[in-house]
């Protein structure tokens, strides 16, 4: 490897500062080291024995000294600069490194203060790192100072943009392993730079590290040619600095250097933007760290070479515990960092490895917006009165719920103008999506060229709208993560394509409701909308309403879901998800002009109650009780159901039907395993517990099983849904070729409900007649059955 | 925008040549607006009216007239150099230009003989597009020559890779739409070129089209400047061809230059590589075509551009059928292109617009590769007895099954050796996942530089690493679609990043079975270790065994789900999805030391069955039935169940328990509603219809519940599982915690099984305090209870 190298002469530092990095940036390695190897004798105040050592050797020193070195730097400058800066750390298994130096800065004892900053404490420490009951070798929630899970690789990039937008005095680093760097939600995010406003906006300054290998394959980035890799990152924005090395004192200097020019030209882009309204997109810093694979640690173990390559990807000596070599080699490794330089008797850091650590909330540990819910404040939100859409009669009227949305999402984004705390985010869907309404207040963030015939793009604009759905979960996390407030609008097709990313995001939330420093966050929000009941276009490639099984196979007490069925439900729904905290909310919403069923005053309290029974569209003697419960959950199938329900009202109006509607699907599960689960009392007296229940869902029929199999009429449960079926064709076939159609739940209630009037098999019968008849229609010309598309209700 | 550019002077295509270029690209822009917009009147012989118009316009023109353009010129390159060609059609609504130039070259009328090369074909062509029981918008299974669902945008380029592997006659040309080229799989899957063998792959020729816009918004990469771009592409080792320009006689010039340019230096790079032994990785052409979106559409509609523009990104003219303005500019537009001068009186293309397609199977839309079936062979696979581990009695040993499995994988990759058929990816994963005894017949295909210290590395080897598990899955799905065999080994947490492409894949195959034009592909088949019972490093941070849940919400008729409990049931599942053919098959193994429980014979018979009694393990009378079913589904989930089987034999041998192994979950599932779905009266026979069944899963545990609800016997279902709890832990911690553990199943059975015994009291005590022994044990040791570790079946 090359010696270090960079834009300025190695002797800017000088030898004392150097060598208090050094030290600091030694201790650090020394306490990763202990964290994936001891359970005793931190110290090594005695010579190092078997029972010293874990029982099970665990965590990865790979990546940890490179993290350690960008540690100390980081420190070195934010003291220097007084710089508000939080660092995403991406390397997933880097947890030794982070949590050594939140040790040392002492922001860790601050948050965990049985740790403490002595010998006792770093005993603690390791002991507890990736052991049972321990901490996680990642960076995980528990780890101080992170806003970033470091399970599945990919998305700290976005993540780091996420915490820099609206954050204007902050500069988000954010290391990128180069394993990481091949993941597609990684490659894609770098053009995030493209939608960065240096004024409004803080920095970002990514640190590619090439350390070479992933787990058993060298990392594609790190092979490149230098020339191609500068090419590949010129084209993605950025300016390439290199630092590379494996000489101590020179790669000191050397990331001293380019850090300080990062961080120059940083100021200089964003002075040029705030004080002389410079408009050009900046070409933004990267620094290129090339350091080796576990670097200062074995150089070879039992003959094969381990640092600099992938053998040092886990724990380089692997049998310490039964192999006295293996040990002897980790005790001379411990030493080889000179511990008794770095800590005094009492194990406490000696002012040596202090000297580079900035105080208070400077450190990167204790930075508030690694902790987003201290900064967090209540989103203004407007009174729905003004937006919600008139309801005399239900089923009188129709509107497009998404763009009566869309103009209560300007009014917050225009109310929340001066604090800037709230983003939508969407895959070129906002407009599609009918929420463009919110372009009144402020347009789409854009910083490359603008044509003549552009529209709504704005360099200021908070509405953010990438081709990538992983890069809008990614920079929607970092700002919810870093105490802003924010909605997600996304086709119910390709919400799937962010699965893992919102697994790990619960998972976060999950985690943190056991850490009470951790404080709440504005919740998770999507709307997906152009959903899986219109396949007009397309029909059937990629439709799929399974996101919303996905999130309820997650923690109850952190998953939500929604589905309004009317304009007003969608207002109040919204009104609630926005306010709330710590949750993943999923709204499923429909576009196109649908009936608005509920004045705005009802369907706020049907959206409290999450359930419940909608007298006047039902013919239940409320004496004597239903014979039949017609229930939906939906836009869509409430539509049907309430046809149907007309349907029964007119053909056999003795039957006692009763129609519920289901917003807050949660609702169905049982009360001990989800917060909003209805106890069963209530389910019996919603449902019966022994008639007839024809259940019309939005999305997989089975899911309502699998939510209500517990109660006590589940036997009664007949639930039609999405089955799979879809083609490219009109809107009501859509629900006809699932059976989910009016004339089908006509038939469904007529074959399950005993002792109906003889008239019911012609009834029965005319249902038929009329699906076989839109059979027809539809192959010859093209549309719905005009008696399908003229029904109104209550006509 | 400026004139055309490129490398070579525009004067090289004769004028004859030029113009009959331009006549089958009108004829495709025309077909291509006619699939929009018509319904009648294809041929323009009389006034446009009203009538003539669909009633509802649905359709993509944007994209269209681009697409036209890069398949004309195809078509040239095809004939002249008589290529072996397919094309991967990225942006995903250009059905109507693929289905237009089908139907020109003929393959589309051989595939669907109804709709006729001449008038009323082509009546039939435009009339099917978007029309409700027509075809989709986008390119489908249903688009002859088409590999790629045009549905979900990001994956065309791995496809396209795919295509190529092991096709060294092949040239995969790839259109990416500046859209797509915004995401994520489509970011990182540049970078396959680091992966391409010049001597066994085919090409594959990107062809970058910018065409500016997506549905709402300016693209990225079509808004960078010219330099940038060209980094960017460099950067990702490519070097950039342009073609620029909104004049269609210099467009076509340069495009036939840039196709002439690419393709001599594909053919210079395979040539130096295959006959002078050239390692140096090329840099692969690239053709970034410029053009206008809509081109050759309206430029402006009511006062507002529309041409080059988001306004044509689908129906430009909107309001045909009602405003007559439109509609006399739909009916100029059509004129535009001279149809008269493209088809004669019947509606039949002139020999002109044919002169550039290429015959037979050089056809893009007749390519066998594009219907991979055609191509496939069956895969060599070894007897299983070879690899099968000995079991004289059931847990006597251990074995790590994936290890064995591997070395069963590196046969199958020496006999296929000679054929290159077989390829098996993972991100990262394959020695983590212990499959590296098939290193031993091909290393790792790596292009890229090689260091001393690396294993493994093989210019042309056929095992696939990336740390992308998107590109691992799109080269995976083009490697099958062209008729080839695979296995995607994937730690079961991460496999959630590839949902969306497999809702994609499994709707493709599921939509192939209605065309049996398209034949049986390869399976695609999943090999998830390094499961969610593991959590020792990570913890909670990203665990999760739902994607079986996923895949088991898709179409039952292409979706298996193999959880086999041991080594020789791994194989034997093993050997029967890489036979298998149009499934998409989940294999969920550990890849820890773990029991045998059956010899390979019983083992093949236990996973023909797919559920099955394992009478050894049970202590029923088989007079009279058991008292108690003990079920398990999953290698974990079955040593606990066994171990459970064993304490209940020595502390409550009077019990009838009997133990039920699931290694084919869907044998759960009603007959009715999957294949593998066992009747009522099997189920009821090894479930027994009325008695306790304490069935421990690998995953979730509702999901059994959704599978089994219809079930005589399933209110006495009692379902452990993975309940979302997890931490950094022991493997028996997991287990218990989860309340999966042996000693918390006992109690399930005592709690359950009513006229125990007196002695059943005490046993449920001495259970409890296990679980408490070992809870103190581990917060003090970090281990298991040696007793939970130290226990083996039977001794």
């Amino acid at each position: 490897m090359p010696d270090a190298s960079t834009t300025r002469p190695p002797e800017a530092l000088p030898e004392d500062e150097l060598r208090a990095l050094d030290a600091h940036w030694r201790a650090s390695n020394y306490l990763a080291v202990g964290q994936i190897y001891l359970m005793g004798n931190p110290l090594l105040a005695e010579p190092l024995r078997p029972e010293h050592i874990k029982p099970r050797l665990l965590g990865h020193w790979g990546t940890s000294p490179g993290l350690n070195l960008v540690h100390t730097h980081l420190n070195r400058v934010v003291k220097a600069r007084d710089l508000d800066a939080i660092c995403v750390w991406g390397p997933g298994h880097g947890g030794p490194a982070v949590l050594a130096n939140s040790w040392i800065e002492g922001s860790y004892t601050e948050t965990y203060p049985e740790v403490t900053r002595d010998a006792a404490g770093m005993a603690r420490l390791f002991r507890q790192f990736s052991f049972p009951g321990g901490v996680p070798s990642h960076v995980a929630p528990e780890t101080p100072g992170s806003i970033h899970e470091g399970g599945e690789l990919g998305y700290s990039l976005s993540h780091a943009y996420g915490a820099a937008f609206d954050n204007p005095g902050l500069v988000v680093a954010c290391v990128i392993g180069d394993g990481e760097a091949e993941t597609g939600p990684l490659a894609a995010s770098w053009h995030s730079n493209k939608f960065l406003d240096p004024v409004h906006d803080g920095a970002v300054l990514p640190i590619l590290h090439l350390n070479g290998y992933k787990i058993a394959n060298p990392a594609v980035l790190a092979r490149l040619p230098r020339q191609e890799l500068d090419e590949l990152l010129r084209g993605y924005g950025h300016d390439p600095i290199h630092v590379t090395g494996d000489e101590e004192m020179a790669v000191h200097q050397a990331m001293a250097a380019a850090m300080d020019t990062a961080l120059d030209r940083i100021a200089a882009f964003q002075s040029a933007a705030r004080e002389h309204g410079a408009t050009d997109r900046p070409r933004w810093p990267v620094i290129v760290l090339r350091t080796p694979k576990g670097w200062t640690g074995p150089a070879e173990v039992d003959g094969l070479p381990v640092a600099g390559t992938w053998r040092s990807h886990q724990v380089p000596l692997a049998a310490v515990r039964d192999n006295p070599d293996h040990l002897r080699r980790l005790e001379e490794w411990l030493h080889s960092y000179r511990p008794a330089e770095l800590f005094d008797h009492d194990g406490r850091p000696r002012p040596q490895v202090l000297e580079c650590v900035p105080a208070g909330a400077r450190r990167l540990g204790a930075n508030p917006h690694t902790n987003g819910g201290l900064l967090l404040r209540e989103l203004p939100l407007p009174p729905l009165e003004e937006f919600a859409v008139p309801v005399d009669t239900p089923g009188a009227t129709l509107h497009e719920p998404t763009r009566v949305l869309g103009a209560m999402l300007e009014r917050v984004m225009a109310d929340s103008a001066g604090r800037r705390d709230f983003r939508l985010v969407g895959p070129d869907e906002t407009a599609s999506n009918r929420l463009q309404d919110v372009y009144g207040a402020t347009g789409k963030a854009w910083q490359a060229d603008v044509l003549d015939v552009d529209e709504d793009l704005d360099r200021h604009g908070r509405v953010m709208e990438i081709l990538s759905e992983h890069t809008c979960q990614g920079w929607l996390e970092g700002y919810l993560l870093t105490g802003r407030h924010g909605l997600f609008s996304c086709y119910e097709a390709f919400v799937h394509i962010v699965d893992s990313m919102v697994n790990q995001h619960i998972k976060w939330l999950r985690t943190t409701r056991a850490l009470p420093w951790r404080r709440p966050l504005a919740s998770l929000n999507y709307l997906l909308t152009s959903h899986v009941w219109r396949q007009d276009h397309n029909g059937f490639s990629h439709q799929d309403p399974g996101f919303i099984d996905h999130v309820l196979n997650k923690a109850p007490e952190v998953v939500r879901v929604y589905l309004p069925p009317d304009t007003n439900t969608l207002l109040s729904v919204a009104d609630h998800v926005l306010a709330s905290r710590d949750y993943v909310n999923v709204v499923v919403a429909g576009k196109q002009p649908s009936f608005d069923w509920l004045p705005m005053d009802a369907a706020r309290a049907h959206c409290a109650r999450g359930a419940g029974l909608w007298e006047w569209a039902g013919t239940e003697d409320v004496r004597r009780g239903p014979d039949v419960v017609l229930a939906c959950a939906g836009d869509v199938p409430t539509l049907e159901v309430l046809a149907a329900a007309q349907l029964l009202r007119r053909h056999l109006p003795q039957l006692g039907v009763r129609v519920v509607n289901i917003v807050d699907l949660a609702r169905l599960m049982p009360h001990e395993e989800h917060p909003h689960g209805m106890t069963d009392a209530e389910f019996d007296a919603l449902f019966t517990p022994d008639k007839p229940v024809i259940l019309a869902y939005h999305g997989y029929p089975w899911l309502i099983h699998r939510l209500a199999y517990r109660r006590t009429g589940h036997t009664q449960f007949h639930v039609r849904g999405y089955k799979e079926i879809g083609t490219t064709t009109t809107p009501f076939d859509m629900v006809l070729r699932n059976d989910l159609d009016r004339y089908r739940l006509v038939m469904d209630v007529i074959d399950r409900v005993p002792g109906l009037p003889v008239t019911a098999a012609a009834v029965r019968q005319r249902m038929e007649e009329v699906r076989l008849r839109h059979h027809d229609w539809i192959r010859e010309h093209g549309t719905d059955l005009p008696e399908v598309a003229d029904w109104s209700w209550q006509d």
